[in-house]
């Protein structure tokens, strides 16, 4: 992807529909219920009717993107398990064993998996290869990546998820695996806030104290071997971050681009939505945040994204597991927006509070 | 029901099964993801396989028993609706028009409208009639209702669980609608927890400031006129609750010697939570609270009751809506537990953290 071509796409993410909000809240309004008294699914629905430019989004179909990448990050220690388990991991997304399979099939939404760049590719059939390479460079000397490839993965992530939009999807979830990918996401987010390493690193998937301190000290050292700016996002990811932050962050752009609901899942995920809104601050606006993980970076993020989580149930296992179990609650926003009667069809007395 | 037959139903909530919720945990340890990185979703599915009594609860179906009743507290002015809106409601319910009804459909549960004493009954098919009167007397001057009608909707109540759980639900989840009925609940619960009349009244489905000072000092009439001995449970739900209170603590009561999941609503759904939980202590672990209302003495109410809500959305219309919205999680948490692979299964490397 060219300069130009990024130009291009970060142009058609548009600022989402405010008539088309008011209109839907209006309608919610006249629902046999007292008015705003279901609280944050009448925010998520009337967004959703923003996002998608209309007052009647009806039902919307989901896909889930899953994109998994190795790091150099890894080599230092950063986390409770061995850099092996991404490859490994990806492996049981194909073969439908882990968590996210599961979920993913009870929300009824499609779960699309990637090999974002895995030190050891698999060959499955179900396995997207958007490989950007075997594994990110040790960002504590220098780039994790070139920058020709972070635009690649944003090429590559924008892409699928227009071709996931133009399969169906209305609502485009996001997802992540890589051992390591806390620290990447802990240091893009110290850089682009900005924020202090200390203020952004937490436990991951289980790491011990000795594990918390060397993840900060390894965010220190990436952000003084690369000395990032903050204004030019590419290049903090590519400095940074991580193949599937890559390939996460074109998801949103071109999910948002698509006129899709952008469905983000923990801080991983969330770190990729921050690279996106730096790129094009209106694709915060379409996105909807499924939950907050016990990562203290992740708060920041959602935050500074102005968002705020629909649960909040000590999830940190990633993969997309929480946009998936906040999936139904997305749905049932809209179910209640399209299928309730109004006073006048109910013939029930309205308080109009 | 008599005395004797209320000890012997009492009798039948047991205490949960330790031991499965222990093996369940260890079937979840042995799951491709990090120990414990589903947080609440984890602690859910094991909470179920010690209800069930089995490490393998496997799915379960859901039924919503939604109970209606009219309340003497309404002609007090502490609602922003007037009383003719609980048979309209009701109405709303049978005809499928409500939001609980596109919810419960949206969840794929049973949907059980019940009329426990509305003022003007309906004529409808697929409203169960267990009406213990035409609304509930006046609490500021003396009893809500006679002792022998609070058994009475304890009994009806119970009988209904049964049924439903006979039918097929592992999942019976409470709902219910009343105008007045959030005075009836702050009346409960300022006798049983107890509680100070303004720390337990909010402003329901949106009174003002005038409405929430009348709840405040219809309260506190109702405390002053009936005495409530905490000591006698049922003796105080008569004195100071609803019909729907009645029949709804009846249901948890059923529910919970079935052997059912109790899956709570919103802070009335909670109160009678609360009067069963003080009638069989061990009705509690058999509870899951879905949501936790902005009402100010829902949360007083789940800290006596030893249960953290899953959702926190501002939710405050009721019906069970909360708990609709829950079902999802509970569903998807029990099929984390039965379908994902192993470790072993998978080949991937346990960190053992």
């Amino acid at each position: 992807m060219s300069d130009a071509e990024l130009t291009a796409l970060l142009r058609r993410v548009r600022p989402v529909d405010e008539t088309a909000r008011a209109a839907a809240q209006a309608a919610l309004d006249a629902k046999t219920k007292p008015r705003g008294s279901l609280g944050r699914i009448e925010e998520l629905a009337t967004q959703v009717a923003a996002i998608r430019g209309t007052s009647t989004p009806g039902r919307l179909s989901a896909a889930i993107v899953l994109a998994a990448g190795d790091h150099g990050y890894a080599a230092r220690g950063v986390s409770a398990y061995p850099p092996e388990v991404t490859g490994q991991m990806l492996a049981t997304f194909a073969a439908g064993g882990a968590a996210i399979c599961v979920l993913a099939r009870e929300a009824g939404a499609r779960l699309v998996v990637v090999d974002a760049g895995v030190r050891a590719p698999i060959d499955h059939p179900s396995v997207r290869r958007l490989r950007l390479g075997a594994g990110t460079a040790d960002a504590t000397v220098g780039p994790a990546m070139a920058r020709a490839d972070a635009l690649a993965g944003l090429a590559a992530g924008a892409a699928l998820a227009g071709e996931v939009v133009a399969d169906g999807a209305g609502i485009v979830a996001t997802g992540e695996m890589g051992i390591g990918n806390t620290t990447a996401a802990a240091a893009l987010c110290a850089a682009l806030l900005p924020a202090a390493p200390e203020d952004v690193c937490g436990r991951g998937t289980g790491v011990d104290d000795a594990g918390l301190e060397r993840k900060v000290e390894t965010v220190r050292a990436a952000l003084a071997a690369n000395l990032p700016d903050a204004g030019d996002p590419v290049g903090t990811l590519a400095a940074l971050g991580g193949f599937e932050l890559a390939v996460l962050t074109g998801v949103c752009l071109g999910a948002a681009a698509s006129g899709a609901v952008v469905l983000l899942d923990g801080y991983v995920t969330g770190a990729a939505a921050l690279v996106a809104a730096r790129l094009a601050p209106a694709a915060a606006g379409r996105m909807v945040a499924s939950h907050r993980s016990p990562e203290p970076g992740h708060a920041l993020v959602l935050a500074d994204l102005g968002l705020r989580p629909l649960l909040d149930l000590g999830l940190r296992l990633g993969e997309g597991s929480g946009a998936a179990l906040a999936l139904p609650i997305v749905h049932a926003s809209l179910a209640l927006l399209a299928d309730m009667a109004t006073f006048a069809d109910a013939g029930v007395a309205d308080a109009g509070a």
